[in-house]
């Protein structure tokens, strides 16, 4: 082939490969939030990454509309690759609730696309990791969800965390008793910036776009100075919400949450009672959560979400009440590095056998076996190279342990077994079977686990 | 919201949503494929599923090339899905190579889109489950190809299957002693359809394309009649290609394949040379592979793939030579369901608390608590509904036990444990760490394994 003929292999703006050093990490996530979804009765779905356009547009807003991947399709539908996860669970909810009945506990971890601005260092390709529990109004659901969270976060490997918890009702009671019951959705918007832009100018914005007077924006804000225990918390925002019935509701459901999860066993100082995080979207309407690691709180939100009133109005006239919460996958992923807790590997094979005597191929293929058939992944490496190539090949992977065989070894039946990361070795007897040798991989493994 | 503006809740043709029964096996064998690649050292990588138009056009014939969903970006850029792996996994490793050296060993897990004509029952999207090692001519990585996707079908649970061998060289050969050489690839397209159309339709096709006369090709087929232990057929196939070096060549390939294979433990009938078998795919040039289900080969191979000489000619000028193959998901899937391998599921959930008595929501949530801190998944439902309502949901979502506690068991401090499946039940203690609870439970558990 001509060079000139040739194209330059890249990707699309915005949009990035995935080596093995990336992968594993984030398999390796996956995993986990699966683990922990499953373990409380979530079971997976999935549904297509291209939608009817008119599933898709206005649910949003409009900078989501703008940033849309959209197009005719063979057939002459306008189709569109679905932006979150959110818009394709009410469509699948409501396409499929006859038949599966309510609750539905789902999770749904899948790729999303968005025409973003790439400057803001945003990717156009990425994921989410969502699970919610749908067509119940009972709080057990939002106690649960904040345990998910606590334990995903554990597994994860935090200890170090905080599951920020309020009722939108509880705001919604305080806009009531001030008579800004109907510039909610405004007032909350600006509310949610106030980790971002601190109350001074959360103050201007809702005096600008909620016509909010200063002495009432300064009442909301007030709502951000409290803290303590749940019960100081409950005790300094009922005398604020009295006088509205929402707001009453809305301290008895945060206080059935809290109590519920300190009765589930999780530490108290790990759920605060923030009455100020109101999350921006517009259709949550009772607990809302939002997950903060304590030695990193500037990147935000690492797994936020709420209560909805109705989930899927837009494609049923069934009334679907729900609760759910998403990880912020790429986000944690950028923290666990900058913490130190990604292992950068290319392989998650603990053992390398390299290719070392020409003639021994069917003797490293048998070893391989027998070390296999232990449970312990193995690599063998394809060629006879040069062992110092091969050496530095399991060294650039990520390899723990070599298992060096060549002709002397053959000769007498022994193997060394190399501790990549101390450079230490033994020699072992090599069995038929590897008996030794793998008592011997097993001992290094446990010595220095992962 | 007023009916009439309501969106009909549905997929697009050719698509469809995954619900928890079809999700969880699918998981379950994308697992059991990421391990076994995993315990060979191959290591996960991915693509975006948008990549420039040009990358993708004219990589996969014309037919493909009509199927492409293409679309133009915010930015103008002409872009497409991916149609398979085998591309993106060519720019790929153009692109990256430098860094990451050589052998690449990948695997590639991912959803591919095609704008089929879904008369045939065939999806618009689905997953391609390959892997691939890059970068080496050696046989070592040809013989472990075959010995992933033994151990890949074994874990899967198959224990009666044949994976079909092959060496393009040696079909190579035959074609120039019969003077065929420049035919070679409409004959092994001709020949690829051998198991669908039979000899006779065959030899009409290489007549008619390859211009092959009725002698040549009845040469041609009397390869598909060579049967017999490896070395038999080793043996007739010699002769058929003696004047060619490439053919040649390609029996010894092909004898060091089944010889290594066989070293490394693989039971001989597992394993059988089939000189007819060719792969449609014009850009193999070694070893071949088809995979069949013993029980069921008339779905056709479920695990494909082979040696080629250059993977990534079309974006780079270093040559990367590499083998692969790639598990048919779908068509497996559709496999196992027919041999009734498929346990129809909807929560991977073996225990089910049922929320019996309102006014003991915490001391369900503790008992839950326990019996996951234990390793057991548990769901408890979220609402205080008629225990019988409760326990249909969890025959309908395929929990296996139930804990019951009503306000007769909580005076008692014990709890029914009730086997779903036989519908028998036992009191046990209810301790505060639930420990005869959990014994019951994995007593259960163990007696009737899934």
């Amino acid at each position: 082939m001509n060079q000139s003929e040739r194209i330059t292999p890249r990707t699309l703006k915005g949009f990035r490969d995935y080596p093995p050093e990336v992968m594993i990490p984030r398999e390796r996530l996956i995993d986990t939030a699966r683990r922990v979804y499953c373990s409380y009765g979530f079971s997976p779905i999935d549904t297509p990454a291209l939608e009817y356009l008119e599933i898709l547009v206005g649910k949003g807003g409009e900078e989501t509309d703008k940033q849309l991947y959209k197009f005719q399709d063979h057939g002459g539908r306008s189709v569109g690759l679905r932006f979150d996860l959110t818009v394709p669970l009410a469509r699948f909810a409501a396409q499929h609730i006859n038949r599966l009945g309510t609750p539905l506990k789902h999770y749904h971890i899948a790729t999303v696309w968005r025409g973003e601005n790439t400057q803001r260092g945003r990717y156009r390709e990425f994921m989410q990791c969502d699970f919610d529990t749908i067509g119940t109004l009972s709080t057990a659901a939002d106690i649960e969800t904040a345990l998910v969270i606590h334990d995903l976060l554990c597994a994860i490997g935090f200890s170090e965390f905080t599951i920020r918890i309020n009722n939108r009702m509880v705001l919604t009671g305080l806009l009531e008793r001030l008579d800004l019951a109907d510039q909610a959705t405004t007032v909350l918007r600006a509310l949610d910036k106030l980790s971002k832009i601190g109350p001074d100018r959360v103050a201007e914005e809702m005096i600008a776009t909620a016509k909010a007077t200063e002495e009432q924006a300064r009442q909301i804000l007030r709502l951000s100075k409290i803290s303590g225990t749940h019960d100081q918390v409950l005790k300094q925002i009922e005398p604020l919400v009295a006088q509205s019935a929402t707001g009453a509701a809305g301290v008895t459901k945060l206080k059935e949450v809290v109590d519920g999860v300190q009765a589930a066993g999780i530490p108290q100082q790990r759920v605060v009672l923030d009455v100020s995080i109101a999350r921006g979207l517009d259709y949550y309407t009772g607990t809302v959560f939002e997950t903060f690691l304590d030695t990193l709180p500037e990147i935000g939100s690492i797994c936020s979400g709420g209560r909805y009133d109705d989930l899927a109005e837009l494609y049923t006239k069934r009334k679907l009440p729900g609760v759910g919460a998403s990880l912020g996958l790429d986000r944690l992923l950028a923290a666990m590095e900058e913490l130190g807790m990604v292992e950068k590997v290319a392989t998650s094979a603990e053992v390398f056998i390299p290719y070392f005597d020409p003639d021994r191929l069917h003797d490293y293929l048998k070893l391989a076996a027998a070390i296999r058939a232990a449970g312990i992944d193995v690599e063998l490496f394809p060629e006879p190279k040069k062992l110092g190539q091969q050496l530095k090949y399991a060294d650039r992977r990520g390899h723990r342990i070599a298992l060096i065989a060549g002709p002397d070894e053959f000769n007498t039946a022994t193997c060394q077994v190399k501790n990549l990361a101390t450079a230490t070795q033994q020699d072992v007897p090599m069995e038929p079977d590897a008996a030794s040798i793998i008592a011997a991989v097993k001992e290094i493994l446990q010595q220095h686990p992962k």
